[in-house]
């Protein structure tokens, strides 16, 4: 298996990137037939692989000379910046001579790498991404869409739940994931036009195992593995999580429920839906989450999720 | 200025209403020339009144034989229980016997009641309804919609960003107050169909002080005085805000922002966009939010809220 590996992406690159890479290989990844193809600049990649004594074998450097800067335009950087690690990381991906990629670069830009040089798994209407959220019983819950999709059918959902199902299963390893519809009100009927649809569609999609409506007030509670909605409430959801976290550092509010929204932690979000493990970072992932990206991607292909999400599609 | 409460709403009246009354009027309200008009069973009432010495010149009894229970279905409730105390509350008030009325009871039933019994403001063409959001330095913003309307136009949240304006002025007493638009991603074109409109309607709505975009991770922060999106994303918020709050007390998290969350203490939320104040309390409403409720509804008639809204809409 190739993994590529962006270098150069996030706040700590590329020194973080290779201490998390070495992580990986000494916890039990170098025992894999894995090659990880290293996307960043030679010069400076190879002594500090060297330094942090990455066994020579396992990895393949492929320069990159230019870098997408965190705050450069997304479009206009991939399409400009032809022998950046992301784009190189991407061509590679697309040419089949790697089987996933991973950075914590510019997020914008590993979008339009994910949607637009990849290719769908074939009947998705519209990728996703997700995030996960920390329940307060000390479970973990998916939730998607999360802000690629801002308007979305009551089909999209339908799909999303799908997706987020298999990756509950196959990757968080939860048997027979309960699927929630997000909304406002408890019963069937309840919602605005697109959960109303939405809900009828999840209710007699028969791959998964819908169990109703999820309030804000049961987010963080343990109701539904898989949690369901368009990406405008979803990345509300997750940015209003995320600055909890903030808060209770500013105020030193310490309780280990707390420290689990420390959404470092968790490494990086997949791309859902495309055909090959795409794995978003966050800027400022240390060498854990590196560590855990790498995990995570070795895990998609390991467990055939892509063919899996695919059969699912054909019976949708 | 003559208020009706509803001596029968809420999982504690009629005690805890007839205390909130007891300490509005002991701590000022007593000097002030205010009836207040108490719907709800003459038996139950009368002897509680007078055993927490309610001035009897500053009261009257109007006797519901009736009470709409807290699971009952609004319309059909509020249709055929026409003796119940929120019916009678309603009738009053659209006849203009009262000036304001406030309940604890249930819900739906109060809205119905303030959707179809009271007047919208001329030009209104949504009632909204919102919440306080306490902030992390200390401040205090206004969200709407939280549930009314899930499924909004642009010209609803134009018209809800001003209501709000105008409550944020004269009841919270804030100048001059910052309207944000809840919206995913800062910068302008950001978002979903409904928030790209809304935003060059806010844009160019002269009568109020629009900042621009309010992403989730500043919700909690003082980026804006009045938040503005559509019920489902208001609704979802508020009902995880109260969650964030029943998390921390389950779990023992003592803090005093968290304290803030106890939206038992802010009494009540007035229906916006109508011609007189009807204010709709927590079922779990004390003594302390009976008084803030009836605070609240005098500082509405006293500032002439509704009639500044009226003039305002005429200009927008």
């Amino acid at each position: 298996m190739n993994i590529g590996l962006d270098m150069m992406g996030g706040d700590y690159a590329p020194l973080e990137a290779v201490k998390g890479l070495s992580l990986f290989l000494s916890q039990g990844g170098a025992g894999k037939n894995i090659t990880l193809y290293l996307f960043g600049d030679a010069s400076q990649l190879e002594p500090m692989l060297r330094e942090h004594d990455v066994p020579a074998g396992k990895y393949v450097v492929v320069h990159a000379s230019q870098v997408i800067e965190m705050h450069e335009h997304p479009t206009k950087a991939f399409k400009e910046k032809r022998s950046s690690s992301i784009a190189l990381g991407f061509h590679y991906l697309s040419n089949g001579q790697t089987d996933a990629f991973i950075s914590a670069g510019n997020t914008g830009a590993m979008m339009v790498g994910a949607l637009f040089s990849i290719k769908a798994i074939e009947g998705i209407l519209r990728p996703t991404i997700s995030t996960i959220i920390p329940k307060e019983n000390g479970q973990t819950g998916l939730l998607l869409d999360v802000g690629l999709n801002a308007d979305c059918k009551p089909e999209n959902l339908n799909q999303f739940a799908l997706l987020g199902s298999l990756y509950a299963q196959h990757i968080l390893n939860i048997h027979n994931p309960r699927v929630g519809l997000i909304n406002i009100g408890e019963e069937e009927g309840k919602g605005n036009i697109l959960t109303q649809a939405a809900y009828k569609m999840l209710k007699s999609n028969s791959q998964i195992n819908f169990t109703g409506n999820i309030e804000g007030r049961d987010v963080f509670f343990d109701k539904a593995d898989v949690m369901v909605c368009e990406g405008f409430t979803g990345n509300i959801i997750l940015k209003l999580a995320e600055s909890i976290f903030d808060i209770t550092q500013s105020k030193h509010i310490e309780h280990p429920y707390f420290e689990r929204f420390n959404f470092e932690n968790y490494g990086g979000t997949p791309v859902l839906g495309i055909s090959s493990p795409v794995i978003i970072g966050h800027g400022i992932s240390h060498a854990k989450a590196f560590m855990n990206m790498i995990g995570l991607a070795v895990k998609m292909q390991e467990s055939d999720l892509m063919e899996k999400m695919q059969s699912s599609l054909t019976l949708l």
